[in-house]
């Protein structure tokens, strides 16, 4: 492994499921876990504050978008991302391989890196494996990724095969400088919904030292169904001992069946982002905050929720908030959101640590869909 | 006097500046005091908790404003504004005649009121003085204004005094159906910098039982030092066992040079609306958190202010979040200006207590003049 002070625990099963513990340079965290994505060294709308409130123990950064702003001067000058934004828990950062799928017309691959062109001004810069561990390094990285290569699904055998033999080889190549860095490296596996060039991926990689394994390129297209599928079939060959982190996922029934799956970390965009479009998350379903069925709505927004929002607020006023576009109701949808999918981790973790996360897993979905949808 | 539950007593004068002490139904407030200004319910971006934090004691809200969104029906419902955003302290409610003022083309004035069209959805409505009562009641105002007319400055001599006369027979007719209301009922004089119309308007008001009186009409395009002359002018008419409210003003030394002049009560977006685009109040003056040359400045926003963005958060940081139109940045400036502001009138308190004010008054200008303008 690469990082003496990284650690990860097993310490319990239900079915394919996993409780366990991971221990890091900045602190620990139980899995499953949901982190909450700062993009830009801040998880929009919110304060390291709100984040500890919220029960978010380890966070996102990312690598691209923090190397263009503020940029590696800044981030030298601070000693890293940690003190920039006040926050001292875990901070994993994602490569820059998804912002490269997701921008592809500004990328160009070749074997050796990535040529691209900056979203913002269309400067030019160049990724390779080892800058990309040197820059996580400067960020202060608790939890660094692997530059990898994320094709979009549905791809040609030929396309997922030479993205799988891109990121074996970069992946060796980011162990190879991991010592310049002090943060844990996890690798990522590639391969779409072909299970077997996937196992056969995770297996190569697993031959490593990387401190955790990572599924990537899945919730790139493809049905849900597929993905679990996937899933279902891969994790079993993802050694038990290491972290096993599905990227860029998901809805809150994602996180169910892919815990149900053997996954135990995840981040995604959809509880900040769709809060600030004032559709929310609840035990009995998604809600559209500015729907004209809220405005004389006096309950809150999940009734079984704790978060600031639901303990002092009604539908009803932060509809009003939303149709005025008032800045408080993305924070306060943030704030809610987040709350939760972190409730949902950590309800699933009692489940797991109950031996019934089966039982769990029905009743969440039997909330979802027997609840209203507004 | 209108509301038995409202007192105002005057404690102490340095100068011509003042110390009070208001009560009201929903709990006291020292005076010199700054009033954040929540036009629609909510003072943009924060929660009731952070406005406690900042040293809030009573905030504005905006009847024009609340009569449109959410609604009457809505704020019936809720039995008023303070359970629908859950703010528990005292609410002053603009009348409507200052945004018929900055919304002019809407709205047309005759003796007997207002009719406007909404500047949402051009909806037509009418205003009287009773009308307004009433709505401030199913507000659930603490404080209600009067509806007045405010005529822009430059005005020609007629426009004022029709505007007088009109402002004049409006507050009698507010004030015969005040008890209609809970809320306590400030009259709003009118006049300009027409120094002699203006005691003449204040007399006239001040002989019936208005729980406190304002002045309208200013800060409405006159030179700043107008203004100070009008007001040094003009508050000796002003009863001395009632609180004087200039509305509208405005910005730091607007408030030190209206304080020193027997101000009590303030309101103004300034600290608000400035903070949303990156201005920021210090003691040694404004800074524009958009400027690059905050890019890599290690400092607080003011080395001197206790604020949650002073204590935990560098310039560098903040210009980050305003350079990438975070949502923090907004957030985090609404929270320091705000405190600048109630700082401020909490330290001209405690030099109007010591008998200092203009010893105070001199060092604010001395710190402003003295400092950085970034």
């Amino acid at each position: 492994m690469t990082d003496p002070n990284f650690a990860f625990t097993l310490e319990a099963t239900s079915g394919m499921a996993r409780l366990g513990r991971v221990e890091t340079s900045r602190g620990g965290f139980d899995t499953p876990m949901f982190m909450p994505v700062g993009t830009l060294g801040t998880v929009k709308s919110l304060t390291p504050q709100d984040l500890e409130d919220v029960g978010a123990e380890i966070i996102l950064g990312n690598t691209y978008h923090l190397y263009l702003r503020p940029g590696m001067g800044v981030m030298e000058q601070f000693g890293g991302l940690h003190r920039f934004m006040d926050w001292s828990g875990p901070i994993l950062t994602d490569s820059g391989g998804f912002q490269f799928y997701s921008l592809s017309d500004l990328a160009k691959f070749d074997d050796d890196g990535v040529d691209f062109r900056s979203h913002i001004d269309g400067s030019k810069h160049r990724f390779t494996p080892e800058r990309v561990v040197e820059i996580q390094a400067t960020i202060g990285s608790t939890i660094m990724m692997q530059l990898d290569q994320c094709p979009a699904l549905p791809a040609t055998p030929k396309t997922l095969e030479q993205a799988v033999k891109r990121s074996t080889d970069w992946a060796l190549r980011s162990l190879a400088v991991a010592d310049r860095a002090p943060g844990a490296l996890f690798a990522i596996g590639q391969g779409g919904t072909d299970v077997s060039l996937r196992i056969a991926h995770i297996e190569e990689l697993s031959a490593h030292a990387f401190d955790g394994i990572a599924l990537g390129g899945l919730a790139v297209g493809e049905a849900p169904e597929d993905m679990y599928d996937t899933l279902e079939a891969v994790t079993p060959s993802m050694p038990a001992d290491r972290p096993r982190y599905l990227m860029g996922v998901g809805r809150p029934e994602d996180l169910v069946e892919a815990i149900g799956r053997g996954i135990d970390m995840f981040d995604c965009v959809m509880p900040t982002r769709n809060a600030r479009k004032g559709s929310v998350f609840t035990r009995t379903g998604k809600l559209n905050l500015r729907n004209a069925g809220h405005r004389h709505d006096e309950a809150p927004l999940d009734p079984s929720c704790g978060c600031l929002a639901c303990r002092r607020f009604s539908r009803a006023y932060l509809h009003h908030l939303f149709r005025n576009k008032e800045l408080l109701g993305p924070r306060l949808a943030t704030l809610h959101n987040l709350t939760y999918y972190l409730d949902l981790v950590r309800d699933a973790r009692a489940a797991i640590r109950r031996g019934e996360y089966d039982t769990f897993r029905r009743s969440c979905h039997a909330g979802w869909t027997g609840g209203s949808h507004g």
